[in-house]
């Protein structure tokens, strides 16, 4: 990805870079994706019902780490208040996947996977709230 | 839309209908897509620096309402937790750009219908939240 | 939904609608939320294996329908290459999920509503395509 | 990005991967993030006014990246005629997004890197609609 270079041509940011920053933008869109793939695979389980709840987990938390990666990527005119919120949000949605597909680790390398990825991304999400 | 329609024929929910959750998913998506239009509205004027914030803002707001009420729509295995955190970003969102887009609505008859509707989402987030 | 009144607003149609642009928009956001609710009540049926197809077809319908909803409602500096390729996208997806979709509608009230919604997008898109 | 691993793990590949389709998914999360990007860089700029059509293009293009690499990303009964329409409709938001970003990358550092990056994109959704 080129989320740093992206982020040192803005206008308004100066040549700075944010590692912070772009640590939690690259986890968020991984989250996204790597979510998007373990929902897919669960449903493709053959005995997919013991994993319901992962496959809704992992949609929402989809979903919500890809709208959180868009909003911290924007750099014009951001209001704090709006950031902070979403943050929130994903932290709580990728801790509750990471929970759920632990849970399944040991059976579906998909689900073991996810739970790092999601882990990761609660924990940059944390480190950006901080800052 | 088709809101109750479906809610009423979700096999988890053996023909309830819910009207706090009906109306704050059709708040969610009126939302976003009155947030994309206000945006892209404040984009086309010929003078839009002073519209900066309401852009962005309503660019956010739009993300996340859409995001709010898909997760709302979901029915099966619903993640209580993860219900409320976004429901929580929601309502920040709504109530940031409801404020930005209300500065320009005698000037702007976009952003004062946006701004209403941004009021009318946060509200029905509110009443989800609470109920 | 307040689409014909954010399109009226609009400072580049000068007061101009567009009844098949409006109705667009408006199957859009509809079918997104509807596709999203049909996936979600699919996978919460007791037999889900032979759905399947019609989950995977919700949710890729859900995220396009949602695209082009969005792509159509931005009406500053519009591509018309890019507004074809996705209404050309979305008629592709509705046509496959109202197919899908048709197949389980004596079993399940959500798949009967979905294809009609699905149908009714397929049209609108194909209209507005055409104009 | 966990692209390879998680279509490694995937229940219905066997532990097949395929390069183009993990190259085509990872093209597709970059691009998504580098038009959001680019849009709101072109955004913050102080003469936005000549950046409008690449503001309008990068809004598009992130959306239907976004969309097209979850879909790609899904590999549970797809569905090759939804598969191909929105690589279609992606191929073609890519070029004209890479067009307009090409005509101001002497002077703006992130629309020749978002030139390039949906350059890139391009032609990775091209070499998987081939294949």
């Amino acid at each position: 990805m080129h989320i740093q270079q992206m982020i040192s041509s803005h206008p308004r940011l100066l040549g700075q870079t944010n590692e912070t920053l772009v640590r939690c933008i690259e986890a968020c869109y991984d989250c996204a994706q790597t979510c998007t793939a373990c929902a897919d695979a669960c449903l493709g389980e053959s005995h997919n019902k013991p994993l319901l709840q992962c496959i809704r987990l992992s949609l929402d938390c989809a979903d919500i780490c890809a709208v959180t990666g868009g909003i911290a990527t924007r750099r014009t005119a951001t209001n704090e208040d709006v950031m902070r919120g979403i943050l929130e949000a994903c932290i709580v949605a990728c801790r509750a996947c990471a929970e759920e597909c632990g849970l399944h680790a040991s059976h579906h390398e998909h689900c073991r996977i996810c739970a790092e990825v999601c882990r990761t991304c609660e924990r940059a999400c944390q480190q950006l709230l901080a800052a």
